[in-house]
């Protein structure tokens, strides 16, 4: 390749939206942090609303539909592509990889692992997430694998499916008392296991935070692996020069497989911020 | 055609099986209802577990999902189908009756509706089901047209969206306290307006009924729509000379889209019996 090739294709390269998708609604709250901590970027996002909830899934769907929506967003030319969900990141990131080699795809198990190692004092951490994540045990293994590099301490991780939290959000119930009561069900077996740190491992968490830190206690540390994972993106665009470099604003797209309405007003809930254009995108055309 | 080819497809119509078709598992409560009142009767029977609930999802997105599942259905060559999914039939039936002309098509929604006119005898009555069903207001149509054909009395009719009760169910919590306490939030409308029959518009919610009649009072009748419409399609194949004939016990399939593992254990909950045999059918087949 000449040399002015090159360098039009990198010019090109770091002018690319970031590629972003998730099940339904949850991966806006790692939107929101991309327009907080990396607010030149443009964002193309997809939500599979058609096919919500992925949590309950088996390992071969989720991976079906993670791999259709890759390639949506590929075709669609991202410099790099976010699996905001946890359960796809945990059941479909390493199939993912191998199939799509040309391109970084980043998942949000890893950047919320490190974050929790660096987080505690005591070595016991908590995990939550969907029964597909808990199952997986993506968190444990990426524990294993990052922990293992640090240090030899005795690190003890204890996880908890919570499955009824999604359906509560899309209820709106944020701090009900039911709510309340659930979260105490569901966080009691951890709170006895004296966890120091507390991972949310699925998008939809951060809408219950307050209401999870009143029930785990004050003095446990809340990790919200959105946040975690966009620094490291930040990183890695840096290292790769790929930050977008224009002074226009940026302008982003949204994609979702059923009722763009539903998804407009739910974005207003989780990103305070109001859609104008999002698109639908019929399941034949992934 | 002659005599005797008319009378071979007779003989084999009547000896095909039932096909019953729901978003998950809660469809099992209709096949349930099937094997109490039609015990010589085979049936096929499609779990859509791999893009299950419908009930929070579009019109046009639930009439695609249940038009590829009866043509699954079709060719396996059923002599009726019944849509147990009270979201799909609210919203696909219409449609359905159109793609699919040769073949009786019921679903649960005019069964009962039927039997709640016959129950009320305040003309109040309440109908509870899913964001879809509720939204779509195909109850609703469903009263006014059979009302209208039987009496001109002032019947009112209050229906109320209840969307964790699925998810409840699917949890297993039937009677917890914050089983009751969502039940109490969700039926307080419902009790201020003094209905006395209250329809249970979705397939999971008679696993809640005994929470449900705790909550609304013992002098409120419950009507769940399973029970009516097997009725329903027992009066229509008689009428048909559709009804199975043989002594040999019947053979029954089962068929999902997603983890028939957690079918079986589900199935065991819904209907108390275990099947073996559980297919999984990828939605690239449908």
């Amino acid at each position: 390749m000449s040399i002015s090739k090159q360098a039009n294709q990198q010019t090109r390269s770091f002018s690319l939206p970031i590629g972003i998708f998730d099940s339904g609604v949850g991966g806006l709250t790692l939107v929101k942090e991309v327009f907080l901590q990396l607010p030149n970027e443009k964002v193309v996002y997809f939500g599979d609303t058609a096919r919500v909830p992925y949590g309950t899934k088996s390992k071969e769907t989720v991976t079906h539909f993670a791999t259709e929506i890759v390639r949506f967003l590929v075709q669609r030319e991202v410099k790099l592509i976010i699996v905001a969900c946890n359960t796809a990141s945990a059941y479909a990131l390493g199939e993912l990889h191998k199939k799509f080699k040309r391109i970084p795809i980043i998942g949000v198990i890893e950047p919320g692992t490190k974050a929790a190692l660096r987080a505690t004092s005591s070595q016991r951490i908590g995990v939550i997430g969907t029964e597909g994540t808990i199952r997986s045990r993506a968190y444990e293994r990426a524990f294993e694998k990052l922990n293992l590099r640090k240090s030899k301490s005795t690190l003890r991780v204890f996880s908890h499916p919570c499955p009824l939290f999604v359906p509560l959000v899309e209820e709106g119930w944020l701090n009900k008392k039911v709510t309340q009561e659930i979260a105490q069900e569901y966080l009691a077996p951890l709170k006895n296991e004296k966890i120091d740190v507390l991972l949310l491992g699925c998008t939809h968490y951060p809408l219950l935070k307050k209401v999870i830190q009143e029930t785990i206690g004050e003095k446990v540390t809340i990790i919200d692996s959105a946040s975690e994972t966009v620094k490291e993106v930040k990183k890695l665009l840096g290292e790769k020069n790929l930050l977008r470099q224009s002074k226009l604003p940026p302008k982003h797209r949204f994609y979702v497989s059923d009722a763009p309405e539903k998804f407009q007003s739910l974005s207003k809930h989780f990103l305070g911020l109001d859609y104008k254009k999002v698109s639908p995108i019929h399941l034949k055309r992934l």
